[in-house]
């Protein structure tokens, strides 16, 4: 039996139908036959009024594979209107990492009121990993994995691997270690298969292997693991023993956020802003930039206020300030984004920045001139004045050439000195083209003042 | 012995010396403690001039790996240097889908040259992979995989495992296929180990098994795999044949590049576009959507013509428009990309607008109020006249407002339509935000004129 996603979808239109009508029973019949991951996508389309019913129809073993693979902000908006009771049991069907995974994402007030429902042989690793810091490879890590001693042989093994398949997440690799739980070296599942069955693992195992610290930054062991396809990255403590695994879909998941918050924070938002901040933290966190953004402005503001006089002769001049601010700042932001995708997918070396120079520099010229040519025709044809329609275009023109080049160069020249390439240069960015615009529009319009007025 | 990264990047940095200094052969004796992967970074970084002889140097069979592990387009570039003979002995040692990757990036008058160069017994392989839609599953989809048939033995089944590790990429599983190469089950690597070594591979298949088809877009695939954590796919063609399989780093792959593309085209930067597209393409790809936005932009124009008058009598009124505008636009283009990330990484249902609209809104109010009395400050400060600090605040904090509400929902009414909500979002929410906020602005101005004159 071939599985075509087609086939699948109609058991998730079939539960969703059953699910609408209210029929719980018959929604969870037809659930025995898919995955939890399917179940992951129903309840979240689903509203809570019968996504709950659902998931205690479903029972805690169910329910606790469904709520791990949920977005953790949806799975405690969740949790905290589920019964204390079915909560105790579902924490029991989960894996460490997982219930920790939960507490971190509960408000701070709520922690201790869900901390009493854990089971109690689990509060020590729970503990352990909520503890480590937010970013680092053991907030990440998870706690199950398989391992073996130097002596052990490969029948024992097998053993041991076809014990924990289920119950265990990560089976790719056996880590062999002493009674001090030091790494010594480790034997993938391939190695046990080829191997002679009473070989003992000492023989067969691998000691070049790659580790990451508890401490490190978990993004770097993600972007290891990234490079060097790793399946499974072993983690050790600062006193060198192994205490848990990074996973692929862990590292992937990072990457992925990472990648977000790298564009999400050229407009000077957090980056850790997503649909489930609160507003207040929200207000907190976009604030404080926006209001520098106020004082960075205050450069155009002096610019046009040194020439007042030009405009109280010439008010129609007014009118075109918007088109040449909005364009330099669209195309200047144009070429930014192009720029930090290319460093952020690695696809560029910071020393190429005089290589973007010449191509944006190239780009600018020629749509400087189209879009200056375009624009002096359209003003003239507004204005009927053939002055402000040439000094209108050449502005446009010029800025376009501007922000291009200063927009595509910016994230190369911010990330040589070593400073993350997106920061908040979406605003900035804008401020400097505005500067270079009006300066060169209203520049030009005071020293042809004189064809303006005849 | 445990490989930390610092041990590692000891001997990058020596080789890199020795290519500085010229020392070619001392490099790659170095090399050679060194894996394919690190080399590709020392590669990358190298100026021309030395990472070709370095190439040479390595010989074909390292130059294969290194070559196919490199960013295409960098590839390319290298290729395109190396003499024939070399080029020649490379593609023998690289896989036919790394070869027909490099066929697909060369500019399309030297195809010919290089597919001469390719060994007769791949280019059937090649030709195939090279006419499959540029984002289809076949395009991305790899060759080298294992089969058996359902009588093959578990002991043959690992001897065959045994002799393909190191010639074969793909071997965590093997596909159980007829004589017409349909797909009946696959047997993991792991099932291997522990099934008896007399057994058929028939008895120990998974008959269940997800598969893609080559014409389905290879995103979907992708994503399928990291929603499942599947390691591999197989590929079966419109005859249902098994053709090639999905390997999970190409989905990694493709998952960063389609998120990377959803931001880039915010800015109405094509999400093609990267570092390596030469800037005549570039041009075409930005200058149509730039043209589209000076008519977008005449909306503002027409607003301010309007107010003409008004602008004439106080003409420091324009010094505050590109403030006006300019936080308006960052303001949206802020909530726009935060909605923009929750729905690229899935976080977000499309329903959920009505909650982003509240958050918005909220968030609106407060940063609205904020800058917006701020701004009336400097105002006042600047120009000592309490009704244009006034006026000017209170346009800056509506548009703000408007800004955050308009930029926060319009990604998801986008979506709801079924669009790419991210496309040229940026240049259309920042050409309403500077009519709103002109409007805002000189209409209060006007009402309140008799004010500013007095």
């Amino acid at each position: 039996m071939l599985l075509d996603t087609e086939q699948l979808n109609r058991n998730i239109a079939e539960i969703q139908e059953k699910l609408d009508s209210g029929d719980i029973p018959a929604a969870v019949r037809i659930a025995a036959r898919l995955s939890n991951r399917r179940l992951v996508d129903i309840i979240s389309e689903a509203p809570k009024e019968t996504a709950l019913p659902f998931l205690e129809a479903l029972g805690p073993v169910r329910s606790a594979r469904v709520l791990s693979y949920l977005l953790e902000e949806l799975a405690v908006e969740l949790l905290q209107e589920l019964n204390s009771e079915f909560v105790q049991e579902v924490f029991i069907e989960m894996e460490d990492d997982e219930i920790a995974d939960i507490i971190l994402h509960l408000p701070e007030d709520e922690r201790d009121k869900y901390w009493a429902l854990i089971p109690n042989e689990y509060k020590d690793d729970v503990e352990e990993i909520v503890t480590y810091e937010e970013e680092s490879v053991g907030a990440y890590m998870e706690k199950d994995f398989l391992t073996g001693f130097k002596d052990d042989l490969v029948k024992d093994a097998i053993d041991m691997l076809s014990k924990a398949r289920g119950e265990i997440d990560n089976t790719d690799y056996i880590y062999v270690i002493n009674e001090d739980d030091k790494l010594l070296g480790v034997v993938s599942v391939q190695e046990l298969a080829f191997a002679a069955r009473n070989e003992r693992l000492e023989n067969i195992m691998t000691v070049k292997v790659h580790v990451a610290r508890v401490n490190e930054p978990a993004i770097e062991a993600a972007r290891l693991m990234k490079y060097r396809k790793f399946k499974l990255l072993p983690v050790l403590d600062l006193q060198d023993r192994l205490v848990g695994v990074m996973a692929l879909h862990e590292a992937i998941d990072l990457l992925s956020e990472e990648l977000a918050e790298d564009f999400v924070s050229i407009s000077g938002a957090s980056a850790e802003e997503s649909y489930f901040t609160p507003p207040k933290d929200a207000i907190k966190m976009r604030l404080p930039w926006m209001a520098a953004n106020v004082f960075l402005n205050l450069g155009a503001v002096a610019v046009i206020s040194t020439f007042e006089d030009t405009i109280a002769q010439v008010a129609i001049l007014a009118a075109f300030i918007p088109m040449i601010t909005d364009m330099g700042g669209n195309v200047g932001i144009q070429a930014l984004s192009v720029s930090i995708r290319s460093i952020a997918l690695g696809e560029v070396q910071i020393d190429d920045v005089k290589r973007v120079l010449r191509k944006e520099l190239s780009i600018g010229l020629i749509n400087g001139l189209a879009l200056g040519s375009l624009f002096a025709i359209i003003a003239y044809i507004l204005q009927r004045e053939p002055m402000i329609g040439l000094i209108a275009g050449i502005a446009l023109g010029f800025n376009v050439i501007v922000a291009g080049v200063v927009g595509g160069t910016i994230p190369f020249l911010i990330k040589k000195i070593g400073k993350d390439p997106a920061m908040m240069t979406g605003p900035v960015l804008t401020t400097i083209t505005d500067i270079t615009g009006v300066t060169i529009y209203l520049g030009l319009s005071t020293i042809f003042l004189w064809q303006l007025l005849a």
